[in-house]
């Protein structure tokens, strides 16, 4: 495509609190890959990892990387072999690339593929650079176009959305059902969303802070409640724990109904967690992991182009990658934040 | 159907360790009843609890009660309304009578009736009466007409073989998967037999004695591991933890394959238990609880009548009822028997 | 609860085109069951087969029958047994009772029941009464308190939403997936509005008639097309076929998409009907009946007090008993109906 | 890999029976590909179509092609990128390619890409060679090491058993099931097999000749009914309709019972096909396609290790590729043959 050399603005993390804004080269689109023109890019809880502690679980920095894994753009060049992606056709990129070998794939399980490269993510060597940057190569398997009528900034909420309709899948038919979210951080608040356009029935939300929950009633909680003072204590047919904070989930177990489903989505910190064993059987309790995404992605773009609230509830601050500092800083403060974007094509 | 009052050997458990042979009232047939002249009865873990502690679980025994919920027989007389079972006729007795009126039975849980009158539990009060009895009367929809071929005596072993078809239904398609079956007890031992027929692949059975790992190899298990002098260290899609002993379940977790699930069965004694949560999530585990069956005692009679080799291998004693002591004495030395049963009709 | 003999008013089908408001006694209810003074009764297609045919399918007349099956109103009195059910407590009514002990309920498809007892049903002898009259008696499992917040005028329509919501469960996950619903009458309508709660994402209604598709748009239709003049043709997800009209399966068929689903909800006439079925296998379509419903009557009186435009824009006519003939007549007009509701208690 | 350029003996269909034995030249292995050693080949159904009709289906050749799409053999040499296939290992060749990027492939649903690359298929222009030749270089996604334990020959049908096992997903739960096999040529045999591993209760098998009745015998059939005199007539949980034969699928919905699953294997000639329509609705029954397969190929192989009797019982015929006449005309006789395979290493 193109044999000059081309460099670009980055965001790359060097260690625990030394991120910079670096110049980096821009690989030509080989076969079957395109460049994105990058617009707009979201902050997510393991880039704020990344930054104070140099790692997310078992993910630890050992050499500078780009952050970013929620990007949309424009198609700026396809490599030979790609169709239906035209220069300048608004996309959102798909973090994942699954190996399409290992055992987990051969099963369909793409998305816990053990060689996967996800963008922004320092779980393999070489680490796997993200798309806080101005242009990015990437797989063409990976560069989504928009459904009509669909914003690009909009756009690059698709890949929470993707894991909180991830979580909900693991859920099963949430339809009439009576249902808790533990947590109403971005992810919490998407789940709360999905949860509405899927036909939930009762919506309850419950966070430590006052602003996390009211952007919960914007994606359409019935019920909120500031667990700080005192416990939430009632039935659910079905219990989404995003909190990952300490004794959040003998709690979730409570508010389980019989028969019910207790979905696992925020991470606890390493070790073990006691739980009141015996209800789970007992009560027949399904507790289910949920580890990020793989098709959800399209059915993402699809209701963020159905349900145009969705982005507007749920941004509350955008920088220009420039101004980094702040845009971590207002990402990291939940009292007044709810989902933080990068403007990058601004 | 009859107005004389009959009367009928029953065994009574009042208290820890005072169990009777006893005389007690029949019940004549009202409308939509049978009358079964019980032939066998199974003993099941939870009888042995009853002995031992006066309860099980929560079911706490607050007045005496017939034991016995693994039943079998032969209709003796129908009550008005009841069609399809003639004087004579050879049937299994499914324990569970759920109340069809409460949430959890309008949600189609009806295994999980908050109301449910089953065989020989403490659960409810009254308590309900089993079935270690010449004679007894339960509702018609209990009361299931043999398929061609089944032995009365093996079909008696319709409800821990539901226990088990539950318990597998619950971990979902086991075709040529690889499983784990923690602990070989009847429940353990009829997983590996329910597992074997349904097609799974590599099936490994662990326990602390070697009788138990025997009877295992018997129900078709590929590989059996006594743990008491080294832990089984392994990946499977999917672990059946059966064994309720203290440290089984951080075992479990760690054998059970990224996607995996893993079906707690066994009964751990009361409070938290300490679980590596990390990896429900990170490796996208499912871990769910099992209780009990529901339509699974039709599927379980087919089974044992296509299956003979499954009732010959796991009945390892037979007794009179009046010979109770030795027959629970039996029961309980896990290194010298499997399923033990009452021989009530001979 | 009472022996004095009461009489009520009831609409009975004696013949076709025969329907009479006659003097039924009423029975006083025995163990388990509850005398209900029925307030409100929806006129559902079978019943006016009945007028029309003197049957439905292979339920035909051979005795004077009461119609009616979407019936709620009050608790008037409770027989011995029976809990939670005070008089003067809002209901709605199951129409299925089923027997509890053929194949198909201990298989759990107690909706399939051979022998259910339906109300306002030839299928069965003696015929099952229904509930256009002023008092019936029927079993305590199919009197259903309504939740709070809902009117028991929108509650006699929990039966045929259930009978939607069996048809979108039939159709599994339909969040973000398009969707055509051939047939807009009262229970196309119905799929619209539950498909609309369930986070369906396009949802196309046809129809030969323009006032159905008016009252599905206001179920939540995003785009409706009268088919009188041309065929719709495009690719969608899932496909519910309602119309029951000749011809109208393949252009159902041409409209699903590879790997989409068809689920027949529509009465064809009797005999075959071609279809082109190469396409079931080259597209690896599921083509789905869909009969009656069991335990989606809970989940539809929560929905509908849910979301109250549900009744308010389905029900376009009401009459007193006394004034059937007005109501089937405008019932039968489906140019300038939907919905048609007998207002018993007024 | 290799510069110098490499032949190899390969059978080509040229047009309607016009077969050849060619010389063809063999690709290096680029990136991310494997040259295999072709040991064996299997024929089925649709390679006879492409010999009788120049077509199966709407592929229609338009040049010549290279036949074949059940292969194993050996790895020969890798390309750059390829891990964990080392030259000489034994490998079963899956014949799908999806392409990752089409609606289908991101909605999950690989095996119905709309621009799949499959061995041996005129589907596509320019056509995808097959595997009838001594040497071919594939993608190594589609390369599986073999098991422990499987031989060679027998890997060779992995590609038909997944197409039976995708057939059984198809039809969900068949554990002690009561089930019908139309038609037992090879597919319909590996169902029958795939049955019998999966639990299934009773399975009938039904075909026109005897020859292979015996086979559906060895693969586990309970009973086989040869129809040409007679139809069968008796209700089953689950149908499989794999004969393809005109008046085949009245038969096959009356053999399903309330509730039941019928699944469409076979392909019927173009055109419409009538069915009793009514039967789908009142007994609501589930008509599913069945087209090829995607992640059963890696649980075909582990069945093949686990259970040598389908190999030993399936395959009645060997020939050398030279004896293409031969082999094909044993393949077409019903009478005398059911899997026939080419050696192509030998």
């Amino acid at each position: 495509m193109s044999d000059i050399i081309r460099t670009t603005d980055a965001l790359v993390i060097h260690d625990r609190e030394d991120l910079r804004l670096d110049r980096v080269p821009v690989a030509a689109p080989g076969r079957g890959e395109v460049t994105v023109r990058v617009a707009w890019g979201g902050i997510c809880g393991s880039d704020m990892h990344y930054l104070k502690h140099g790692g997310v679980g078992a993910s630890v920095l050992r050499a500078p990387m780009i952050l970013g894994h929620e990007i949309s753009g424009f198609v700026e060049a396809a490599g030979p072999g790609v169709h239906g992606l035209a220069p300048g056709e608004a996309v959102a990129v798909h973090p994942a690339r699954p190996c399409g070998e290992c055992p987990e794939c051969r099963r369909g399980l793409r998305h816990l593929c053990r060689e996967t490269r996800f963008l922004g993510s320092a779980a393999m060597l070489p680490h796997t650079d993200g798309g806080f940057r101005r242009l990015m190569t990437v797989a063409a398997s990976q560069v989504y176009p928009l459904p009509p009528g669909l914003d690009v900034r909009a756009a690059c909420l698709a890949e929470p959305l993707s894991v909180a309709l991830h979580a909900i899948i693991r859920a099963g038919d949430v339809r009439g059902r009576s249902v808790l979210v533990q947590g109403a951080g971005p992810i919490g608040a998407l789940i709360v969303a999905g949860l509405k356009i899927a036909g939930a029935g009762e919506i309850v939300a419950t966070d430590l802070q006052d602003f996390p929950l009211s952007i919960a009633r914007r994606m359409g909680a019935t019920t909120t409640v500031n667990t700080a003072s005192a416990p939430h204590v009632a039935e659910h047919d079905i219990v989404f724990e995003v909190s990952g904070a300490a004794g959040a989930l003998p709690t979730a177990i409570g508010c389980t109904a019989k028969g019910g489903v207790l979905v696992q989505v925020g991470m606890f910190p390493p070790g073990d967690v006691g739980i009141p064993l015996g209800q789970i059987i007992a009560r027949e309790l399904d507790y289910r992991g949920s580890f990020r995404f793989d098709t959800e992605f399209g059915t993402a773009l699809d209701l963020l182009a159905a349900y145009p609230w969705i982005a507007e509830g749920l941004v509350t601050h955008r920088f220009p990658l420039a101004a980094f500092g702040e845009a971590f800083t207002a990402s990291l403060d939940r009292r007044h934040s709810s989902k933080v974007l990068f403007d990058i094509g601004g």
